[in-house]
């Protein structure tokens, strides 16, 4: 793992490809081994990266802008990596195409300061938040100063980027007001940055249009950073319109952040959080896995479907069951419970 | 416990408030009485119960629609029981108000069939499913053949109530087509029988235009359900126009998802899900209140929030101590880990 990380730091793409899956791995050998690599460049890594996070509806134009903006940015001198992260659930993701689908990003992937994860991050939410974050670490540590991560779904996928990274640029299509209104609020209350996107040729003026409603609306509504106001703007991923004034606002947001110290707080209470969620995954991930418990469950099966044994008691027999179990099976003093 | 369920049983008002305060109640001694009672009351119950999830955005009038359906249910000598659903979470709920507001509902809750819960259930997805589910019993255990339950917020809690009722009516304000697109697919994924409410006065065009423009999308998806497709119907909460479609509506629905047996399958997925989600809340709640754990978690703050300690060095030490120390508190046969 030394001569890994070693690698990752030298800023070896293959590398940086094999840290990555050793970091998604499911697998206990390589989940111990990540862990060490993860030691090694934590220390070592971290401040010196910025964090943009990109959601947006389909059809938006994420990714368009997302290789815009990380062309731009590498012009600039930048290094930078693109991220995607769908945290399945319940609730079925929207659905759209994602990075796996390489070929749209062309441009971005053919630079050498670019490093474009072609799968995204899947699973839980604390299992998802826990490997990105992770996954940032590994790149910040392969000297990528500059991180885009791509949201895929809707509703839960962008709360949980936005609880990763320290900006977030929602993208908009150029849509009426009507229904730019009932864009779910909850993305919209994340968003630092607001991008109405395709503001060129037949589209243009509604792209402005929607600019205007929408600056109204954000005005009124209040900011969820001290140090920064939701800044709405038009862009055209296509032509490269507003890219500019983008990369400035980017400049700006970051140095009022840095400036208050709040991003620093920010942060701190993003790393807090998630590191929380990852305990709890990794609890359930055990009780998920536990044979006697599965076995217990199977037995109970035929009473839960009738109703006749409620959800309570299955809980408290469950759980009481994995911890006996764990206990027993974890201790190898003989001490039976 | 004997007494309270033979009180329940016998459709005292008071004694079910007082069970379902019991079922809601976080304190340990409250939460054995609770399964004691389940217990008697799951087997006598559960299979006379007809339980009706309402879903939709703020200001489409889903407690009208409530109301006035539950006035129906009534007059036609079912007896009626309302709850309301609320899984706070890190997405803020939509903020509408809910049942707590009983003057909104007050010719319902005068009759004598119809009983109001007037707060929601409140907490972690898993703990709302339980308790949720466990109200319906004690419901059902008091002679109440009919429930509707209302959601609080959007997205999660829609999911969480389809996830344990056996239709799902989702109520739409008289908007256009635009506006109807946009609102959350997930939502209509879900829903059994789409009401555009407010059918009357001015409104009464836009809402049979936004009916014929529903119909042509919803036919177009596949239906969540082998023997039944999604009806889309105007109504009028305030005028009572169209209920007695919806009362139609809901009976063909019942007797065909029965002749089928589909609504036995639907209701044994359920009731297996709710289980095991209320196990993994259980198994959370106890890692969430361990002391050691909150003691361990709190002294790796500083590194956490300077980035030096990763969420899976955390996640692994917190989850070892939480197994270690529970089994070491658990036994008392003086056997140390």
């Amino acid at each position: 793992m030394e001569a890994l990380a070693a690698l990752v730091r030298s800023g070896s793409r293959s590398a940086l490809s094999k840290a990555l899956t050793l970091i998604e791995s499911t697998n206990a050998h390589h989940q111990q081994k990540a862990m060490e690599l993860l030691k090694l460049l934590e220390s070592a890594s971290g401040h010196q990266q910025f964090r943009i996070g990109v959601s947006g509806p389909p059809g938006a134009g994420k990714s368009s802008l997302i290789e815009t903006l990380g062309c731009a940015l590498v012009r600039l001198g930048h290094k930078v990596a693109v991220l995607a992260v769908d945290p399945s659930s319940d609730i079925s993701s929207g659905g759209g195409s994602i990075l796996g689908d390489k070929t749209r990003m062309t441009k971005l992937s053919s630079l050498a300061d670019a490093y474009i994860r072609p799968s995204p991050s899947r699973g839980t939410l604390g299992g998802v938040a826990r490997s990105t974050v992770e996954a940032m670490t590994v790149c910040a540590a392969a000297g990528y100063n500059h991180l885009l991560v791509e949201t895929v779904g809707v509703g839960q996928s962008e709360i949980a980027v936005a609880n990763m990274v320290d900006c977030m640029i929602l993208v908009l299509p150029p849509v009426g007001g009507d229904e730019l209104q009932s864009i779910k609020r909850g993305i919209t209350e994340v968003a630092d940055v607001i991008l109405v996107n395709k503001a060129d040729g037949a589209t243009r003026l509604p792209a402005l249009r929607a600019v205007a409603t929408f600056r109204a609306t954000t005005s009124l509504r209040p900011s969820s950073k001290h140090s920064w106001s939701p800044v709405v703007l038009p862009v055209s991923a296509h032509s490269g319109e507003g890219i500019d004034r983008l990369l400035s606002t980017l400049d700006e947001y970051l140095a009022k952040m840095m400036a208050s110290r709040e991003l620093n707080e920010l942060r701190a209470r993003q790393r807090t959080k998630v590191a929380w969620t990852a305990a709890e995954d990794v609890l359930l991930g055990k009780l998920r896995s536990d044979p006697g418990v599965a076995r217990l469950y199977r037995s109970m099966l035929p009473d839960i479907a009738k109703g006749q044994l409620g959800p309570r008691r299955v809980a408290t027999q469950l759980i009481e069951h994995f911890l006996r179990s764990y206990s027993t099976f974890d201790n190898n003093d003989g001490c039976r419970v």
